[in-house]
């Protein structure tokens, strides 16, 4: 049985799986969990992730459940034939450095990231209000994540994260959890990335890694970026808070 | 030269790779960085881990640095020789789940365990406030990741994580950051740990897998419980807010 991918292409580890998917030629079948829709609470999700989170694969005849998207790209790149050695090296001491920058990116980038496009963008589109208290401690937490992955994880001589000359999961993972900063208004997205220079040209090495399959995953937040703007200024004509669903 | 390890036994992720190191018969210098006398933000501590954060290793004739414990677990149980394959095994399958569990421990019980013993009991050994309303926003972390072990990962028949009947590092990793809880006042310990009778004993089991070298480990903290019960008794009846370290 085909591996089984089950994905919201607004989660930011769900596009790195998928892309990671694509552009090592592993077959999968796509499962559309749409989060706006609440589908992850459903009881048929909850027999397949407990936690109700995506990304979540399913693999080997229905039998190996797996969710966190590290565990899956670590997974994906050991047991799949043919995956090049740059995106999870076998050598023990390329591996231990990656895998300090996963753990790494849970409590700095994901955290900030997450939640300041949460609260400063996305909740409307969860039903949800905006928290700009938690959107400016975010902020705090994103810039300096990004400051540190500009000073210290890009040290060296290639582009990639660790000086390396191609990629590896880790940049997948951060690169996507960055992009989704795509969603913010112009302002906040320039006053917090443009500082950042070489985080910028990490994003644009690992986009052309990995064409065409980047851009294809990530256009799904430039409609969701138009359609935050219409419940904005109707929200503003209105007077009402926008709570529907994106889609 | 020997592997050397700089931490601090108050924190939970150093406490973790001693116990490991120890159990594991792997030789390494113990460096002490004191982080209630700021020793991580030290200029020295900076060149070694410019994330200023314990556990760090240094291997490899001084050339190789690596931090965040769950990477430095598994680089020493794949590089250490003699390390029992249950602790991190070989295989695809076991060791994706391990992962799973890794990953999932930073956002949900790392989270609500760390932020909570702060904020209702160690910030004034740091010289900082305690934060109640922090603390209840954290408990409900706590909680609810506590409520996922008990129900989740400890299904199956053996007493340790994912159903198995010897510990792996997310064994030891999560046990460790559990015993943070020791800490705190009788009253808030007993109300967030007892519901979890699964919990308690998968604390039991790695202590007993781990003789004598957890209770060795572990013994800071009830100096600290001690230390922590006198600054209040001092902070009530002066009404200062206590503000030294804890040595």
């Amino acid at each position: 049985m085909t591996l089984k991918v089950y994905a919201d292409r607004m989660s930011q580890p769900s596009r790195a799986v998928i892309i990671f998917c694509k552009v090592n030629g592993i077959e999968f079948e796509e499962i559309k969990v749409d989060l706006s829709k609440r589908q992850n609470l459903s009881p048929e999700f909850k027999e397949i992730n407990p936690m109700r989170q995506v990304p979540t694969i399913v693999d080997g005849d229905g039998r190996f459940k797996l969710f966190e998207s590290h565990a899956i790209l670590i997974y994906l790149a050991c047991a799949s034939p043919g995956v090049a050695d740059h995106w999870y090296p076998a050598d023990l001491f390329k591996r231990a450095k990656i895998n300090s920058v996963l753990d790494w990116h849970h409590s700095n980038l994901r955290r900030g990231a997450a939640e300041f496009v949460l609260n400063s963008a996305l909740a409307p589109a969860l039903g949800l209000p905006l928290n700009p208290q938690a959107a400016a401690e975010a902020e705090k937490i994103l810039s300096a994540s990004l400051g540190m992955i500009e000073s210290f994880w890009l040290k060296g001589n290639g582009p990639f994260l660790l000086g390396s000359s191609q990629p590896s999961i880790a940049d997948l993972s951060l690169v996507c959890e960055i992009m989704q900063l795509e969603v913010l208004d112009e302002e906040d997205r320039n006053r917090i990335l443009s500082p950042h220079k070489k985080v910028l040209q990490l994003i644009e090495e690992t986009r052309n890694a990995t064409r065409p399959h980047f851009d294809e995953l990530h256009a799904i937040l430039y409609k969701v970026k138009a359609r935050l703007r219409e419940l904005r200024v109707a929200g503003t004509m209105t007077g009402d808070k926008p709570s529907s669903t994106t889609e």
